[in-house]
């Protein structure tokens, strides 16, 4: 490992293990405070890549339960895991995520096990983001990868997907109608799929209807998703699963598809930046600056439609046709 | 009115109430269309800030029914009414948006009345910056107002929360544990409280329990939330919750928080369209324009970390301190 003498001592503190301190790191991240800034570029050179593995399917597929059963298999082989809960902090979420915090809570004695939830302020793209840069300085701080869990809620599971390196998509027999809507959506969506609570009734049969439906869509020499059954009530299927993630994570090391979607990711990551630090300048400017308060005035009395407005503000920003 | 002649050809449709043109020039808006914008910018003088009303509340308390029951009701006042339901087009959303537009294509024979569902693809703020455009298409085309329903998701309910007028929250008796978890956040989203099936057992509990949370946050002078208790089933109350709902549109112009309100909408939609168009530039350029290629290459091999990038892009977009 590079040495750590010439970091910040927040970075330093986060890289040389300190639990508290990448806590706090990850605290700033979500609030989005400036401190966050100097710790996120010193510890950016010692990350890894680690793989993201996240977990998205409708509440009640038993998530929680499933990826508590994967860290234990994981600690047993001797990795360490660090697992983010997304919490979209909807008014209408429910209360399950309190419920997984205090279940993981009693792994506290372990220290090759990081949980986290990050509440999801603001919009999809912002959580998605502060669990990326959250990921990061799991990575910094040496977990061998990071569990995302997400309750369902579409928007925030479309972002998670983008910045996980393999996506599970979980479900249950019998979810019947609603999976038919959706099947189109679960394609973008899943690497593995995982048919939880496979002792209930219609496990194979839900089975065999998503092994149908992923060969209509599977292309010779890319990657189709594996369906693995799972039933954390009788401890099944998880070994399977993670053999599935893992088989998963070397297609994107042998395609090149892992540097690829990095490469990806990271642009859109520094778009994203760019985007919000011209929404910040320019929002601060309409209240503040007399010429573009005229401006909005305008808007206002309807004599320039908000469109217009923003050519003027950002003329260049049109691609020329 | 003011004449349409200058208007082109497929604003004025939509302004002379053309419904076949009002629905395109939706599709435009939602699918991103550059079409659009020659409408909205030709239609925008003609917007006359119509109430934009939203209904957000969890699955299953009966939003849909409740808004079919008010455009019965304003039907019957001989006002013209626009219902635009937001889909979340979350894979794991499930089915009902389906049942709604069902019903409400009973009305096709009344043209007082438009019913229109948006896809959320993408961003929250994307649809809800749809929706804003939509209703601004439906005030042109002459609807007294608009009725906004999204089916409970959080990041959509807050993006609608704030194009909306006035937000109706949606709850029914016993939901118990869900509403304790939220009540901070349904704070911030509630103009009117709306206890729907009112005809259930714990009615008049819920509606107490309301009452305290709303006292606890009143501030004096301060809009303050009214409760209706409503039963679609009984078509109880759905006079008073709109009694409630056109108070608040009252408090809105009295005090002046319809004009603040839509000059900061305005100014938030005008970012938001800054940001897009830099987004959509510094996305193509990064994969185009060589010099900065090898910028995103630097970022790969974390000889520069993506907020050091994001300065270099737009250096002067970071406020000085």
């Amino acid at each position: 490992m590079k040495g750590s003498g010439k970091l910040p001592p927040a970075a330093r503190a986060v890289v040389e293990g300190d639990r508290r301190a990448l806590a706090r790191a990850i605290s700033a991240v979500e609030n989005g405070d400036p401190s966050a800034d100097a710790i996120l570029s010193a510890i950016y050179p010692r990350t890894r890549s680690i793989p993201v593995v996240g977990f998205t399917g409708p509440l009640g597929v038993g998530k929680s339960s499933l990826i508590n059963a994967l860290v234990s298999l994981l600690r047993a082989r001797g990795r360490t895991v660090a697992v983010i809960a997304v919490d979209p902090s909807s008014p209408f979420s429910g209360g399950s995520v309190l419920g997984d915090r205090i279940r993981f809570e009693g792994r506290a004695d372990d220290d090759g096990v990081f949980f986290r939830s990050m509440a999801s302020r603001g919009a999809a793209g912002g959580v998605a983001a502060a669990t990326l840069e959250a990921s990061r300085l799991l990575d910094a701080a040496g977990f061998d990868l990071v569990l995302v869990e997400t309750v369902g809620s579409g928007q925030v599971d479309v972002a998670i997907r983008e910045i996980a390196s393999t996506s599970v998509v979980v479900l249950v027999p019998h979810l019947g109608d609603e999976v038919q809507t959706l099947k189109a959506g679960l394609f973008e969506i899943a690497d593995v799929f995982c048919v939880n609570k496979s002792d209930l009734p219609g496990a194979d049969l839900a089975k065999r209807d998503l092994a149908e439906f992923v060969a209509l869509g599977s292309t010779e020499g890319r990657w189709s998703p594996p369906i693995v059954g799972t039933s954390t009530l009788e401890t099944k299927g998880v070994d399977e699963l993670w053999t599935a993630v893992e088989a998963h994570e070397s297609y994107l090391d042998a395609s090149g598809e892992r540097r690829a979607g990095e490469r990806r990711r990271l642009a859109s990551e520094i778009v994203g930046l760019v985007r919000d630090r011209v929404g910040q300048e320019l929002t601060a400017r309409l209240e503040g600056d007399p010429s573009l308060r005229g401006l909005l005035d305008r808007v206002v009395a309807r004599s320039l439609d908000p469109r217009a407005a923003a050519d003027r503000l950002r003329p260049s920003a049109r691609p020329s046709r």
